[in-house]
C-alpha cells in the first residue's frame, strides 16, 4: 500500500518543476524527476484507492510536496534557515500568504514568481491537477478528490471524475486569463500582473511589493476584489452557467448565503470606518477589499486594518472563520458548514416547541443526508480541538492572547494577516521554530480539511501499511 | 398554559424571601407574598408540565426572580442604576460572581448577604428547590429539571423525582455546613464564614472583600480550593458514596477525567509562575487555587492572574469553557460534553480507516445513545452561535479583543473574571447598558444551557400560548 502511495509523489513534484525556469529550480526539478522515475518503476502492487489510501496519498504527497518545494530557497540561499524556507513554502501551497519574509522585494525574480506560483498550484489542489493529465483506474479518482477538494460534498458535474477535473481546470484557468489580462491594461508590467493574478487565483496573497497592494491604483484594487470574491465562489455554479442552466446556479443557496454575509459586512465596516477616510469612496473600497480578501481567505491588504474600529476586527476575526464557499480555492470552515449548523440550531429549537413533528434540513430544496450533518458536526469538534491545542502550544512564546489567536486563525484558516503583533504590516518571522512548525501542520491541516492529515497521527495507519 | 407558567413564579420567590431579614427586604417579600398568593388563586387549566412547558416556565422563573431581587439593591439605593442592580442579581443567581461594584465593602451587611446567599440559591437551582417542597403532578417534576440542572443528562437517583431533589439538596447542605465549620475554626467571625461558605458552594464567586480571598491565610485558601472542587464533582458521585457503592463511585469516568485535567492544569501552571514566588509552597497554592476557582466556575481569587505568562493565561481561558462536572453546582460547557466531543472525534478517525467496522461510543461502559451525542453536538454549536454574537455586540464598546473575549467567557461560562480590563482586581461596571444586557442574556443561557432561554426568542412559543 505504502508503495501504491509513494509511486505517485514524485511525479507530481516533477510535473510542477518541469514548468519553472530558474537557475537552481532546473536542478532541483530534474532530481525531482530522476526520484519520480525510479519510483515509477517500483510498480504498485494494488492500483486501486480507497478512502483510507486517498487521504494517505493526499496528505504525503502534500508534505513530499512542500519539503522538495523549499529546497530552492534554501540553495538560493534567500531563506536560509530550513524551517522558514518551509513555512513559506506551505503558506505558499495551502494559499495561505503567510510570510516569514520582511523584505519581499529583496528576492530574485524566479523565487518570487516560484513563491506566487506555489499559490495557483496549490489553490485547485495538487492531485486535481494530477488527475487532470494522469490516467487511473477504477474509483480511485472520487476518493482521492475526495480526500483534497475543500467543503462537505464532492459534486459529480459529470460522470467520470477526470472530465469534472478538467472542467474545473478550465474555469480556474479562464478566470486567472481574463484577470491577467484586466491587470495587464492598467499598465501593470507582465511579471507583476502574473504574479497578482495567480495569487489571487488561488486566493493566496503572497504580494510581491513589501506593502502587498497598497501603493497600486484604485482601480487595480477593485478589479482584485471582485477576482477575489469570484474565485471565492462554488465553482460548480459556474460549471451551471456555463452550460446554460441559469436559474439553477441562482438558486444555490450557499453562494446566495456568501454574498449576503458579505453585503452585510461590507455595510457595517463601511458605515464603522466612514470617518477615518477623506471620502466616502475610499472607505467604501477599503472596507469592501478586506471583506473580500478575509472572507476568500486571500490575505491581501490595501490598508492595516489592525488600526481600525473594534467593531470592524471583531467582524473581520469572525469571517475568518467562515471562509469562501465549498468547491472553491478559499480556506475557512466553508459557508455551506455554517449555513448547515445553522439550520440544525434551528431544527433543534423547533424540536423543543414540537417534539412530536419530525423535521427535515433542507439546502437547494433537497434534505441534507444525516451523514452530512453529522460529519460537519464532527468536523467543527475537531477544528476546535486543532485550533485550541495550537494555541496552547504557541502560547509558550509569551506574546498576547489576541496575537496568538488570530495567527492560529490565520494560518488554520489559510489566510495570512491575523491582528496585533500579525497584523497586515507585519510578519510571522519573529515565532520560535516550535510555533512555526505548529502552524505548518495547522495550515496544512486547514487546507486538507483536517481528517487526511491527521490520520497520519493515527498508529494503526501505520501498522497495517507494512 | 401561560397561566400555569405564571403560577409557580411568586411562589419561589415568596419562598425565598420569607427566609430572608432586612428592612427593604421585608417590604419586598411581603410585596412578593401577595403577588404570590393572587397568582395561586388563578388556578391553572392544565396542571400538567411537557419539556416544552418546563423550558418556558423554568427561564420566566429565573427572569421574574432577578427582577424581584434586584429590586432591594434599587431601593436601598446602594445600586441606583437599575441594569447595575439586575446585572449583580442575574450575576448572583446564576453562580457567575461578576460585579459592577468597585467597593463591595460599602455595601450593607444584609445586602451582602442576599447577595451571597442568591449563589446559593442559585447553585442548585431555584426549580430543584421548589421540587424538593412543592407537591405536583405527574410527570412534570423530570421535565422541570431537565430543563434547569447542569448537563447533558439527568440521572434519576431514586424512582421519585421529588425524592431526589431532597437528597441533593440534604447533600449541599452537609457539604456547605462542613465547609462553614472549618472555617469558623480558622477564626472568621460567623457573617465571614456564612457569606464565604454559600458563594462557595453555589461555586457563585462574590467576595465579600475588595480583594476577593487575597488577605485571607493560606488555611482558608486551601479549604476554599478544596471545597470548590468537591463542588464541582457531579453531586450522584456522593450519592453513590452515600450508598456505599465506593467502586461504582470510582468508575465514573466524567469524575476521573475532571480530576485528570484538574491536575494536569495545576502542573503545568505551577511549573510556569514557580518563578515569580519567593517558595514553591505559595506558587502550588496560588496554581491550586485559581485552577479550581476557573474549572469549577467559582471566580475568587487569590493572586491578579492577568500578570501571569501567558501560556497559564491561555490554560485559564481553555479551562472556563471546559466547567465543571454535569450535575454540580458549577457552569460552563460541562467536563462530559467534553469528554463526549473527544469520543466522537476518534471514533471518527477510526471510521476513516476502517470504514466498514461500526463503532461505538461508551461511557461509564454503556454505549451512549445516539441523541445525547446529537445533542452535545447540537449544544456546541449554539454555544458557538450564541458567544459569537455576543463578542460581536460588545465590540462596540471599543475595548480590545482579549477583554470582549474573556468578558463573554467568563459571562455565558458563569465564572466571574476574566483577562486585561475585566481581569480579577477589575469589575464589569465600565461597560455600556446595552453590553450590560447582552452579558445579563449570556449569564442566563449559560445558566440554563441555551436552549430553554432561546426559545423564549421563538415566535411559535408566544402564539401557542394564547
Amino acid at each position: 500500500m505504502i508503495e501504491g502511495v509513494l509511486f505517485s509523489i514524485p511525479c507530481i513534484t516533477a510535473l510542477c518543476y518541469q514548468e519553472k525556469e530558474g537557475f537552481m529550480y532546473l536542478g532541483v526539478g530534474g532530481f525531482c524527476i530522476i526520484i519520480g522515475l525510479l519510483m515509477r518503476r517500483k510498480k504498485p502492487k494494488n492500483d486501486v484507492f480507497y478512502l483510507k489510501e486517498g487521504c494517505v496519498t493526499t496528505s504525503l504527497s502534500w508534505i513530499f510536496l512542500s519539503f522538495f518545494g523549499c529546497i530552492p530557497f534554501v540553495l538560493t540561499g534567500e531563506i536560509p534557515f530550513f524551517i522558514n524556507a518551509l513555512f513559506e513554502t506551505v503558506s505558499g501551497f495551502t494559499t495561505t500568504g503567510a510570510s516569514i519574509l520582511s523584505d519581499v522585494e529583496s528576492l530574485s525574480h524566479c523565487s518570487i514568481m516560484w513563491r506566487s506560483f506555489t499559490h495557483w498550484i496549490g489553490g485547485m489542489g495538487v492531485l486535481v491537477f494530477l488527475l487532470a493529465i494522469v490516467p487511473m483506474s477504477g474509483g480511485s479518482h472520487i476518493n482521492l478528490m475526495r480526500a483534497e477538494s475543500p467543503g462537505p460534498s464532492v459534486g459529480k458535474l459529470v460522470p467520470k471524475v477526470k472530465q469534472t477535473a478538467q472542467i474545473l481546470y478550465l474555469i480556474y484557468f479562464a478566470l486567472t486569463f481574463m484577470l491577467f489580462i484586466l491587470l495587464l491594461f492598467e499598465g501593470m508590467s507582465v511579471f507583476e500582473a502574473l504574479n497578482t493574478s495567480v495569487a489571487t487565483a488561488g486566493t493566496g496573497g503572497f504580494g510581491i511589493k513589501n506593502d502587498s497592494l497598497i501603493s497600486y491604483s484604485p482601480y487595480i484594487q477593485w478589479v482584485v476584489t471582485i477576482f477575489m470574491l469570484l474565485f471565492g465562489v462554488n465553482f460548480n455554479a459556474y460549471y451551471l452557467i456555463i452550460f446554460r442552466q441559469f436559474s439553477k446556479a441562482f438558486k444555490m443557496e450557499e453562494v446566495r448565503y456568501y454574498f449576503i454575509i458579505i453585503g452585510t459586512s461590507i455595510l457595517i465596516i463601511f458605515l464603522n470606518i466612514l470617518h477615518m477616510f477623506s471620502s466616502w469612496a475610499d472607505a467604501l473600497r477599503h472596507s469592501a477589499f478586506q471583506v473580500a480578501t478575509i472572507i476568500t481567505t486571500c490575505g491581501f491588504s490595501t490598508c492595516d486594518f489592525d488600526l481600525w474600529p473594534e467593531t470592524s476586527k471583531t467582524i473581520l476575526v469572525l469571517l475568518m472563520f467562515v471562509g469562501a464557499c465549498a468547491g472553491s480555492t478559499g480556506g475557512g470552515m466553508k459557508v455551506s458548514r455554517f449555513v448547515i449548523m445553522f439550520k440544525t440550531v434551528m431544527k433543534e429549537l423547533r424540536g423543543y416547541i414540537h417534539p412530536k413533528s419530525i423535521q427535515k434540513i433542507n439546502m437547494d430544496e433537497k434534505p441534507i443526508p444525516h451523514e452530512v450533518v453529522r460529519s460537519v458536526n464532527v468536523y467543527l469538534i475537531t477544528f476546535i480541538v486543532v485550533f485550541v491545542s495550537s494555541v496552547f502550544l504557541i502560547s509558550f512564546d509569551g506574546n498576547d492572547l489576541t496575537t496568538n489567536f488570530t495567527a492560529i486563525a490565520a494560518t488554520i484558516n489559510n489566510i495570512g494577516p491575523g491582528l496585533s503583533k500579525v497584523g497586515p504590516t507585519c510578519n510571522f518571522g519573529f515565532f520560535s521554530p516550535l510555533s512555526k512548525i505548529v502552524m505548518i501542520i495547522d495550515m496544512l491541516a486547514g487546507r486538507l480539511e483536517l481528517f487526511p492529515l491527521l490520520i497520519l497521527f493515527h498508529p494503526s495507519i501505520w501498522r497495517d501499511g507494512k
